[in-house]
């Protein structure tokens, strides 16, 4: 048995604004950085749970709540990998608008389309990304703009080289991640349907716990609060 | 050119209660993350400083050193390795010990002679290391003391394979450690001699920059404060 820990950043200076954030690094807020705290508490409680490595995307808001995690559960000396292929999905256009103005600007119906639509890709973003923590990536593999399909199709290779893999051999593993990069890795371990990820929130902050078999089928999902 | 930054942790519980540490845990004080802050402050001033890795150890005091210069330097997306290869010497038996106590049970003459003397090992630890950080480690390679020689014998393998290999393709590299790890690094890229290394202090969190030219060779040192 071996266990799989995800955890969503906690309350970004974005999600305070309501504002689309995705592939823009933005800080978290006094409070989210309190939620990171707790969410390493809760972790503490969970018994027999050793992870070998911490795994985070590139972006500051998960980085931070990973550190502060680490911190809290004397995980510190843990190796942690931050890679782009656990980025939050790529918003394209929509990056840095308010929500409430996207609906008025595109309306309500096809935004929320954008939003929850296995394939829907929003509109792209004019130019390539220009940012030093892609310097080392092919440009072709940037985005412009993602459905929550093409993120997971980007973030599984790194699922299960780095992650799975461990797992396999028997070691335990955390995810500190984003809503819905978090949201299209959930859907391919749980197996969920396009119609049925549409309802599926990941809080902020709030540890997913997964037990599961040495063929990492899972046995049991828990959700700290 | 390229450029090397070492920094030393800022202020631990260790280093406020004058006690040996090594290779004990101790986190940072609160003055401790101010230097922290501050040394991220520094190297924020440095110009042409990009690096592509950050290095550092498996002590804690160290990592939130790190973790908090990457905060202030915008470097939280950098790769950041953890290794016991730059952890601090290991002080034996001398670890927890008060240093004025120790001077009065071991004698003045024979404390600084196991402080300074290049190859001086102090008194062997009773029993092997038992700590999660080091499960991964072939325990015929853990220490139970070290004189500075042997730190720097341990920690050089590391420092050619993973720091210089980097520099020689042109790009920057940040190290965080501790004082003594630190003086053995010095000591070798300085070519400086046993009976100079005695005088070399490292003090918390001031950030040493060394320009190097394409073989590595130094073309200017500068310690900020």
């Amino acid at each position: 048995m071996v266990k799989l820990v995800l955890v969503r950043h906690g309350e970004s200076v974005a999600n305070a604004a309501n504002v689309y954030t995705g592939w823009n690094d933005v800080p978290l807020t006094e409070k989210g950085e309190e939620q990171a705290r707790n969410a390493g508490k809760l972790i503490n409680k969970i018994s027999n749970f050793n992870p070998t490595h911490i795994h985070t995307s590139v972006l500051s808001r998960a980085i931070t709540t990973a550190n502060i995690v680490a911190d809290v559960c004397d995980f510190l000396y843990l190796p942690i990998t931050k890679t782009w292929r656990l980025n939050e999905r790529h918003y394209g256009a929509l990056r840095g608008l308010n929500k409430n103005i996207s609906r008025k600007v595109f309306g309500a119906e096809q935004v929320l389309e954008w939003r929850r639509g296995f394939d829907s890709v929003p509109p792209k973003q004019g130019s390539p990304i220009i940012d030093r923590r892609y310097r080392f990536c092919d440009q072709h593999l940037m985005p412009r703009a993602e459905s929550l399909h093409q993120t997971q199709l980007r973030l599984m290779p790194y699922y299960y080289d780095e992650v799975a893999s461990r797992m396999l051999m028997g070691e335990d593993q955390l995810i500190v991640a984003h809503g819905s990069s978090l949201r299209a890795l959930i859907k391919k371990i749980e197996n969920t349907s396009d119609h049925d990820i549409v309802k599926l929130e990941v809080p902020n902050a709030q540890p997913i716990i997964y037990t599961m078999d040495d063929h990492l089928n899972i046995i049991n999902k828990e959700i700290l609060k």
